[in-house]
């Protein structure tokens, strides 16, 4: 399984992923899930996936071979006019990838099956974020739904649903991810630390800021161990049922 | 989909269901998924019910049953002479029922599966709590592991891991569920209101606390309310992330 959460705020993008893959609870392994292409001034992309590891490793270096050696191949997405046209290209790489190997060989329901982010913006045109489907298809972030998550979504979407505003600060945000991430974390084993971090500020065109957090990094053993404390006090401050 | 929660405490067990059935988002039902029975004095038994209803229903009419007419069929659970003794017969009766369907008729995958939480205590001996699979097996709660949810389990069980304590009251334990219970209504259309709540007080040998928390219950409202405010005060005493 994988987590990650790609958050639009009005300040620009935040995006977090974990790094762990696993094929059965007895092999698991690190990897990196979140892919970065940059035309610094002009365009920033980045893509965070989840599900099969060797489709999307496949579909990242189709996309990153196409980037340099665009004459040779259809449009690369580091020219493609637009994000919107970006996101066709993503989709159709992912579908293509997928059903190359569903269609021959062994049978394995889905197994081949991934879900992209794809966040970033290009000159001219405010930044956006899409969630594209292993069929090929995508949708994008708007007012009403902000951000998207793929993978194990469920024990970290509370959290997100009633703390996330579109006008908080990159640090603000960190946190919320933080939190979203470790009640992640703490119930399932398939998704783990270390998380990549990415902000795209709004206009930016370039990756703002990029950091790993590893498993022992004070600032997310505090919030962890923290959150429990806060969550305590949370409860207390409402009152009390009374049979 | 369904939400049940069994909680084991110093002062006995509570116990929370939601009522919504569904076959499609397009066809659901409001159900009743917590039956009890009592021999007051003597011993109180509560099952908690998600999964196919036919099955649950049909599983819950064979116990109640075999109650009414104990000399006609193998023995009933009010007459089981412990805990273990109960859930052994709770199980069994649910593997027949999903093997009589499942091996007969169309076929339909799992889906006349069914898992239940069983509660409950029979006088000289404590309080005992058990999860009871489809397969006819079960497991019971213990220190560790001290309270079980089924069906929809991901969305509230961060906020059990956080704050439960074993030595919590009942009206704090209410609260507790209450708002695991609206994180998952708020994300899964599939668990709604209204939701049955009972309280086994340790020794009592009958349900201390039966109550319905209908949709428009006014400290349902004001913890939904509320708890939005309280997670972003405890997401506010953490300390800020710095890039």
């Amino acid at each position: 399984m994988t987590y990650c959460v790609g958050m639009m705020l009005d300040r620009g993008l935040v995006l977090m992923s974990d790094t762990r893959t696993n094929a059965g609870v007895d092999n698991i392994s690190t990897f990196r899930k979140m892919f970065t292409w940059e035309a610094p001034g002009e365009r920033v992309l980045t893509v965070m996936t989840a599900g099969n590891l060797a489709t999307t490793q496949a579909l990242v270096s189709i996309l990153d071979e196409r980037t340099k050696a665009p004459e040779e191949r259809e449009p690369s997405i580091l020219s493609a006019p637009s994000m919107f046209q970006v996101a066709r290209l993503v989709a159709g790489t992912l579908k293509d990838v997928i059903s190359t190997h569903a269609e021959t060989g062994q049978r394995a329901d889905s197994a081949f099956n991934a879900t992209v982010i794809l966040g970033g913006q290009i000159r001219g045109a405010p930044p956006r974020l899409f969630l594209i489907y292993p069929e090929g298809n995508f949708i994008e972030a708007g007012e009403e739904t902000p951000f998207f998550q793929i993978g194990e979504t469920k024990y970290g979407r509370p959290i997100l649903v009633r703390a996330y505003d579109r006008g908080m600060s990159f640090e603000e945000a960190v946190k919320l991810l933080l939190v979203s991430f470790d009640s992640t974390v703490k119930a399932n084993l398939s998704v783990g630390l270390p998380f990549d971090l990415q902000v795209i500020g709004r206009d930016a065109l370039g990756v703002t800021h990029q950091h790993r957090i590893q498993a022992d990094d004070p600032y997310f053993l505090t919030i962890s161990s923290g959150w429990g404390e806060a969550l305590k006090a949370a409860m207390d401050s409402l009152p009390d049922f009374t049979f």
